[in-house]
């Protein structure tokens, strides 16, 4: 039986900016109580593990001032308003890794934090890379590193690699390869 | 070589609520230019694979009004205000899905978007569990949901669980114990 939905009594919008808007929504719970539910408003990312003719898996370090430290991920990036996820995997991996892909199969995905975000990512395996002229955003800080699976699941078990998507991402991947 | 760090020039205080805090970042970058950080601010959270005598994992649905669906989840929760994450992690069995663990085994954890929220999760395996009484918070609706870890793996897999925190727990997990 489907748990019964929390109906939006009122919205109070707190802010909307460049990447992320907020608000806090007054709903009816399942009792007839009210409650708040405060809610990050995001438009849905893509999240990609590109391997290369190696078989290594191109990593991305950069910098995450919300969490203040230097942060190993899978290279990812949100998606521009009307822009297609297929798109936005293809450009994010010319923007971050310098390489254009022949082949994305499309593994579905997730959600970042369900209980106070709207952000969704697509999940994407790429192959049959090529180098490409890099094209950074010019707010971003990106270095590429190239480890192999094994490698990698060596990082996520040790703590280095500690981002869900990325966790998420290469061990989905790791399980098909039969890594 | 590390990557330089965002220094703060200014904060601008957007929001504080029950759950939540939200900020806006002025940050020098790596060139000298200066950008802004959206930040979601989280105390952090617990994130838990409760596994029974006999072999099943619980889960649990809820609705999650920030993605408008009913999902299906590791059981997890935030951190209280000065509370030690092992004590929330049994804390969040006992209110979640009503049982006590008598053994919990500290996983590491990981952040949930690293991009521009705080929020990490400590994961922990749950073993050697036992019948407590339920203890939910008063706007939580929360129902468990026995699956054998091969099921739970299956539903990875078909996009049932789309959760970044429940697919990586699960999948950390399940290389654990070779399934």
């Amino acid at each position: 039986m489907p748990l019964p939905d929390e109906p939006t009594i009122s919205t109070e919008r707190i802010f909307k900016g460049r990447v992320l808007g907020f608000r806090v929504d007054t709903v009816r719970l399942y009792d007839g109580k009210t409650s708040t539910r405060e809610i990050v408003e995001h438009r849905g990312a893509v999240v990609m593990v590109p391997i290369d003719a190696e078989g290594r898996v191109l990593l991305v370090t950069q910098y995450r001032k919300a969490v203040e430290q230097e942060m190993l991920e899978l290279p990812a990036g949100g998606l521009n308003l009307g822009e297609a996820h297929a798109d936005a995997a293809l450009r994010e991996l010319r923007e971050e890794v310098g390489v254009s892909a022949g082949n994305l199969e499309y593994l579905g995905g997730f959600y970042a934090a369900p209980g106070y975000c709207e952000e969704f990512l697509h999940l994407y395996l790429a192959t049959d890379l090529h180098a490409a002229p890099l094209d950074q955003d010019e707010d971003e800080n990106v270095v590429v590193q190239p480890h192999t699976m094994a490698e990698a699941l060596a990082l996520i078990e040790d703590g280095t690699i500690r981002d869900a998507k990325s966790v998420a991402g290469l061990l989905r991947v790791a399980r098909r390869l039969g890594v």
